[in-house]
């Protein structure tokens, strides 16, 4: 297969893409595109109509100067900022979308109600009180409960990670803060988070089964900046009662595992270590949120749908721009810049903007239940950032996956190799692949840096590269278009 | 003159350089190290006896292996962390430094008192409350008065930069809180500190000059972290009525730029934007501190002294790891490792860690009144972090100029340049290099990430590179045995 590195200047290789500018990537980007666009490979010539592809490949264009989906992630995140489901913000987001997508032309535009948790951070602050006073950077966890209003000050058990959490069955950590500390490895997909997030998400079960007082993690991230990265967690109270939970960032991190260590060494008279943590949360339950809609309705199968979209809330402690305003940004940039166009798909295009992914993924589950039966062409969402698609996934039975591959061939000028058939569609599709089946692709985003930012006040506009933006729209105008007027129906996942 | 890129793999540039890894340029530097010694050039053999040149030598490869410095800053971060003047953790790092260096065994170790006016940040909260709701990251800057207890609340009056409102006589920021935007270059000598601290310091007599109820701008800095840079201010009420000022972080400076440009849009219908800021701070005048002092007494000229050290103060925020713990500690590091060469010095080598640095410099006001009619052989200061020394600069005059090229011959295989007759001794220093016109020298670190964390809640030991810190000391140890053992008495500053 060739693939953008095929292009490169002898010699230049992955690790070297991506210490260049994304000016720099674009450029390259735009010379390999002119190389292959005389030399497309075969498949996609003979699966797809010349007229469609003509057409996609003139879509890559007029996206790849299009402003659009800048200017939409630049006026959510300023005009709106942070959403949480079910804030006063999160109905603002509502608004905002439904004024966006109603001011677009599209042929229709609705929004489909859900019942949300509300969960609020109203304060929340730690200290190390010993063996040394610190000001630690905290954040309580998403859906955590509040400390008593004295606070919780009790001394810290230290946890290398969430295994040596799960295996202890000392007793040790009975009326004690549980500290876990943990590793985040860096990577272009972003597979660190996988390992990384169990903790967050259950940690407080496992610390209160045996008998803790509240947990404390270490940030769920790769940074290295004093902002802790908050994050969904759960209780289950048949286990265990609910303690409350928060993260404090890595480097705060770092001085709990560097003080723990030193107790650890011979002869050491540090004194234990000691946390003093206030937290104030409250939840308020079946508020009322939305999932809003837009559809280019097909001319010739219209009841078959590509869906497409990203997720409305967002954290409250940045403006929601990585996670997920960007994937906001493209899909509707890409459904508006496919409308424009001025030929309509055969297929319907639906763009979703779901509500309450991050705490519930509740716009997700109503979504499947509402449409979820519907014929699905195919599903795709962008919730990894706006960082440079560097390659497309698919989850398809053997007859669809040479379609999609004519149509990776169509986007590899842009930088996109062509991946396995073991992508998703994205966490708010899941309800709706994993529930039915449903053929499912995935334009991955280069995740290097998201998760330095991911779900902490560093998510703000600022962490947007308009370029790269500008290269995600472009690959989805083109696989969105040749899914809406393939021969084919796609379908899927693959047979096992 | 030869320098580190001359070791370098052909093909590979300064800006390679700053590609790899902090250990791939040790690898080099060693390389290059292993290279040099056997070609010193012929200054450093003629000028300086050939057993001092050797100790320089050892000297270097001891440092090179110490992990002191870097142990010594992780000790005071975590034991101590930040350490504003006049604060009670001020008193606990006095105590610190007191006795680490009353435990290396130097020949003398004492504390100088001196007054400071301790500033203290109580409480701060900033909102954008039109045209539309957004939190601010804000931190007062040091020595700002407080707001009223209800806030102030007031229109927004942006300029974009310290020069547009230094000459406005307009008279449209009455009343108003005043925005200044900035534009701070990153650079390698850390220049674009000059050009944007003005505003920080002086800004808020000038908005204060023309009828401003508060200043707010633009953090001094080079990141995109939502945490702001604090740092010293001032009032002169002969020119105008003190007034709250405070820097928010450079996201949320983007997003007042973002704003106020679109509010200048032809057809703009966007209210005008509205700040509302509480701040509570505290200044008590006439607190103690202390510089705290350690020497090695010369054998032959004991009265000649060579002079260096670091800030022990720090901002609050962080935990004044790379400002300035890491001066701190490279230099209490150079000292201890002479120290223990057993070879006494024939000038004295002396260590001071200046107090309140940061927020009225009295420790070099002090250090200047009661020592600087002393012949000093050679000044410097180590407070720009803990990167790579990467150029030595002088302020001597012509005759003492050779002595110091051949010193930094001597440090070259470290990746060291030789730079102009224009460096000076470090801020503390200041106030003796230019009241008495004693000759000095800089060891000048890469400060390109410096300005990043300078003086925000990031600047803690995390950001520190043991081996860049090591490479530091090991450059230290050589430029002051050799500066102590120089048949020449050195001096300065060139003549004009």
């Amino acid at each position: 297969m060739r693939t953008f590195f095929d292009f490169l200047p002898s010699g230049f290789t992955a690790s070297d893409l991506f210490r260049v500018t994304g000016s720099q990537q674009l450029a390259i980007a735009f010379i390999a595109f002119i190389a292959l666009s005389t030399s497309l490979s075969s498949s996609a010539q003979d699966l797809y109509d010349k007229k469609d592809i003509a057409h996609a490949k003139k879509a890559i264009e007029i996206a790849q100067k299009s402003d659009l989906a800048y200017d939409l992630i630049a006026s959510l995140t300023s005009e709106v900022g942070p959403r949480p489901a079910g804030s006063e913000n999160d109905a603002k987001a509502v608004a905002w979308a439904m004024a966006k997508l109603g001011a677009m032309g599209f042929d229709r535009v609705w929004k489909d109600p859900i019942k949300v948790d509300a969960w609020k951070r109203i304060s929340g602050h730690a200290d190390l009180v010993a063996p040394y006073q610190q000001h630690l950077a905290v954040a309580a966890l998403g859906n955590s409960i509040s400390t008593p209003a004295e606070g919780i000050s009790a001394e810290v058990e230290y946890y290398e990670n969430f295994d040596a959490l799960k295996t202890d069955t000392s007793g040790r950590a009975k009326g004690k803060i549980v500290f876990v500390d943990n590793v985040f490895v860096r990577s272009r997909d972003g597979r660190g988070y996988g390992q990384a997030v169990p903790v967050r998400i259950n940690g407080a079960i496992e610390a209160s089964k045996r008998g803790a007082a509240a947990i404390v993690i270490r940030s769920v991230g790769t940074d290295s900046d004093r902002l802790p990265h908050t994050g969904t967690m759960r209780y289950d109270e048949k286990e265990a009662p609910p303690i409350p939970a928060a993260a404090i960032s890595t480097p705060d991190g770092d001085l709990i595992r560097l003080i723990a260590r030193e107790r650890t060494k011979p002869g050491s008279k540090i004194a234990p270590l000691k946390i003093a943590l206030h937290m104030k949360n409250s939840t308020t339950k079946g508020v009322d949120s939305h999932n809003v809609i837009a559809e280019i309705r097909g001319s010739e199968k219209p009841d078959e749908v590509i869906a497409i979209g990203g997720h409305l809330d967002s954290w409250d402690l940045g403006t929601g721009a990585i996670d997920d305003g960007a994937g906001v940004a493209i899909t509707v940039a890409t459904a508006k810049i496919l409308k424009d166009m001025g030929v309509r798909p055969k297929r319907t295009i639906r763009v979703i903007l779901f509500g309450n992914e991050e705490n519930g993924l509740d716009g997700g589950r109503d979504y499947a239940a509402k449409y979820g039966k519907q014929k699905h062409q195919l599903i795709a969402e962008s919730d990894l950032g706006a960082g440079s698609i560097y390659r497309m996934t698919t989850r398809v039975d053997e007859a669809t996956r040479p379609w999609l591959k004519a149509i990776a061939d169509v986007i590899a000028p842009l930088g996109i190799e062509w991946g396995e058939n073991t992508g998703g569609g994205g966490p708010d599709f899941g309800p709706t692949v994993n529930g039915f089946g449903h053929p499912a692709a995935a334009l991955s985003q280069d995740a290097t840096k998201y998760f330095d930012i991911h779900h902490t006040a560093n998510d703000t506009l600022d962490k947007i590269d308009p370029k790269e933006m500008k290269q995600n729209v472009a690959a989805w105008v083109a696989m969105v278009w040749l899914a809406a007027q393939a021969d084919h129906s796609f379908s899927g996942p693959p047979k096992k």
